[in-house]
């Protein structure tokens, strides 16, 4: 009998299948992301500096990964699908439910820290809840950008932050080039995403990912913040959605250009570049 | 004579032997993470921060699994356990025999600790052991929630952090889906446990396992903090047995229904399923 | 179509493929490292700190290793590349290659740094670029000497630092000895490069790197903070180009003459070896 | 004519090559670790806090092990050099061999560090080299306990530290129990290290291991300290030379009592095992 439920359980559209899997790698990185910032910000810092909230957002993208690479291959976000359509690596008819369960798991994730931290958040504003002030709160959930910055300024934060995240996604795993082993491949993605919150979140908080900042905006606008959340910073929310798809796009481009069009096929080449690797290496 | 002796000593029985490795897991477990606790409290700041409890714990979990992994699979953990009984992994008659050892290496782990801060205790409280107030040190064996929480917001916070507990290993050990490599899943499942307390520590400390606190809990009620170990947070001890295991449960739920049913079994969908990962991350 | 104009922009020589290994690998490691040091400098302490800059480096020096590893052996230093071509690993007509894309992508990457921060540096300077004095933001893109070092004490931190990173490097890939495990060396290079910073990087800035220090400091010299770059800490600017040279070597003669000469070939004493690691290790 | 210089250079004596590596392996060590300790204490935490010291010590055992493993097995501990004679896996002639060679590397990598850090050491102290007092200094290179500590309590901190070392060793390396993948154990072993410093360090410097502690100990009464590193602490120097030995052989029995002897051979329940791990971690 239990067979017979979980037959009748199982999804064998792929569709929905990719959807189900981007979703709950997205919500996994939302969950583990977003409450590391709560953690920083709620607890004053007795309970975390900005270093972890680096390393939350990176062992989220590791689990997130690990939940939905398999499935769906694990983009959870939504520039890398655009990406990946544009350039002919996903049919366009997937790109929907890809969107679906990033935005979908994004939601619920920031629905679910707000949770969490709902009685953390009473107790630090009050009940008041501010995009900005001494005791702003809305950037535990999406990002704004810091008050010396220029919308333009923000815009090129975001659009180098994700040229480097896509530029590090395809070296790690570029088979042909010096990739991460298999298998660790979702560490060292945590691992980029660390490096990058250390050297360019200042500016603008590093989204990188329409997926990140999108629907946590849409969360807090209903949840209490208002239609503040769109407001702040020039009306900045629309920079996380463009700058970082054309910067995952540049990435790809450089990349393409500068190393993987010139390194084909392996095959051809394979001893000369083995023989250049370990050059580098041994004595 | 070695020899004999030797074969004297060998347990066959593979329940005992489960035993002990749970315990002397749990001990490792308990020992760095515990005693990693105890430098920042009674450190006061100089010899680490909340970072390092949250890189103990994990550092902990990590060594632990390496200890008991290949006897008893080093669950650690009476809801993790639990949850495998249910979904009959492992049978119930071997059920005593973990949470025994669980809880006998997390009581000596406890008793350990106690040992080697004895002085820096009591050079701390000057001998009074108090479990709130200024000098208050009963934390640093077992979780107590913040001031700010109400019984059912802890409640909700330590069902939530083991949902992504259980969550997170399932995905880091399942080879069907995109798993870590094999060997580096205790390091994986300790960045876990860190990721979990920098993100869902400040409420209530993450117990995420009753193994790891009602044992050091009954330890400091005996060793001179007293029954208010108990009465501590509006009778609070209960809820790191029952909402772990209910989260527990629901993380293992959520898993199957989301992504294990549908992707059953590996062989038949191999190819398409390889070509999916390889889209997201090369070009 | 699309083939032709791929085919077109095909390089196929080695030389200008290893000059754009080195360059975009360069990159990668600059923008994340010097990045991690403007948002320490600008940010004030509230968005990393000493640490920050260790991580940021190693992170950058493994994103640059995995992105030009398989093309150019990632030197990404000309020390490095001085010493392969001296122990004649690396022909001496491939050196101006080498160099010439180390240094490009060096510069580009304190380019985009300074691109970035372009209004945090405006904020903080109020517009006045300077070397030293309460806001100096030269040591975001070069290194320089602690007020208290001599230049003697200077050179003397640069080439022991990079003996240990050479020597670090060495030991990391030797797979006659007990190197890393293929496709995590990266990684282990990544940190060695944060231990190298933790423990010599409070004297001179860790330069340890002729392509990391010289190219930024010619920015800076062109992008406002003028000669004083050349200047400041009694001329030192010549020391990061010719310790670490001669500490790389240094650090490649002593593991040749203590480790590896001893060690040859393989084949021959393979089982021995085994015995003697397994030893180590076990009971 | 190079080929017979290296010939001529060759060692073939396994004991002088096995003293070699252990210096050069513990040399690497003591650089990483001393060096990050001086940067905490003389950056008066500017560049770098208590955990890069852990860091620090965990970054150089990974590069030590990495150094010498091959070769002697990289014990870089006179304890575990000592409790693998007693335990039968190294002939006790070897033991003078390994011994010189830990000594002469610890030395050599304290003089260097002072070396390093003479110039900060002096604008630290003003040239007063103290053992104790506010620019007390020693503590950069040999432990210390610290004031509340009697020696009873010190010893029994170095003991368990010690047997937590040896435990977490031996389950990283069992590939009959769970063990690490090879090739990341000399990772693993550093990780080991950063949680024992986060977690029992506070007490005495987590010296467990007489060859990091008595050669340095020597260098300061030496080069300047005086006798006063001998007296301190009620004449502890003797204390991180038992105690970590009778904790590496304590590690050592219980392991094997609660684990090892249960667990032979292999071959036989290899599929039983398999299936309990299994059971795990996934559903």
């Amino acid at each position: 009998m239990l067979e017979k439920i979980q037959k009748m359980l199982t999804i064998r559209s792929s569709s929905v299948r990719e959807l189900l899997a981007e979703a709950l790698g997205m919500y996994v990185l939302m969950v583990l992301g977003l409450s590391s910032v709560a953690q920083v910000v709620l607890g004053k810092g007795e309970f975390g500096q900005y270093l972890s909230i680096n390393l939350g957002f990176g062992i989220g993208v590791t689990m997130g990964i690990h939940a939905a690479g398999g499935i769906s291959g694990a983009h959870l976000n939504a520039a890398i699908t655009l990406t990946h359509c544009i350039f002919g690596n996903l049919p366009w008819r997937k790109l929907p439910a890809y969107l679906l369960g990033q935005f979908l798991g994004s939601f619920l994730g920031a629905a679910t820290v707000f949770g969490l931290y709902y009685e953390a958040l009473y107790d630090y504003t009050k009940g008041n809840f501010t995009v900005t002030g001494p005791t702003g709160t809305a950037s535990i959930f999406s990002t704004y950008p810091s008050p010396y910055m220029s919308l333009s300024g923000s815009f090129f934060t975001e659009f180098m932050a994700t040229v480097m995240l896509f530029l590090g996604i395809l070296v790690i795993h570029d088979e042909k080039n010096n990739g991460a082993l298999k298998g660790t491949q979702a560490l060292l993605t945590g691992i980029l995403v660390l490096g990058i919150g250390m050297g360019m979140g200042m500016n603008t908080g590093y989204a990188i990912n329409p997926s990140r900042d999108l629907p946590p905006r849409i969360f807090t606008a209903i949840a209490g913040w208002g239609v503040d959340v769109f407001r702040a910073g020039n009306y900045w929310w629309w920079v996380p959605l463009v700058a970082p798809t054309l910067g995952s796009l540049a990435g790809g481009l450089i990349y393409k250009l500068l190393i993987d069009i010139h390194n084909q096929p392996v095959l051809e080449r394979g001893n000369e570049k083995g023989q250049t690797v370990i050059e580098s290496s041994t004595l």
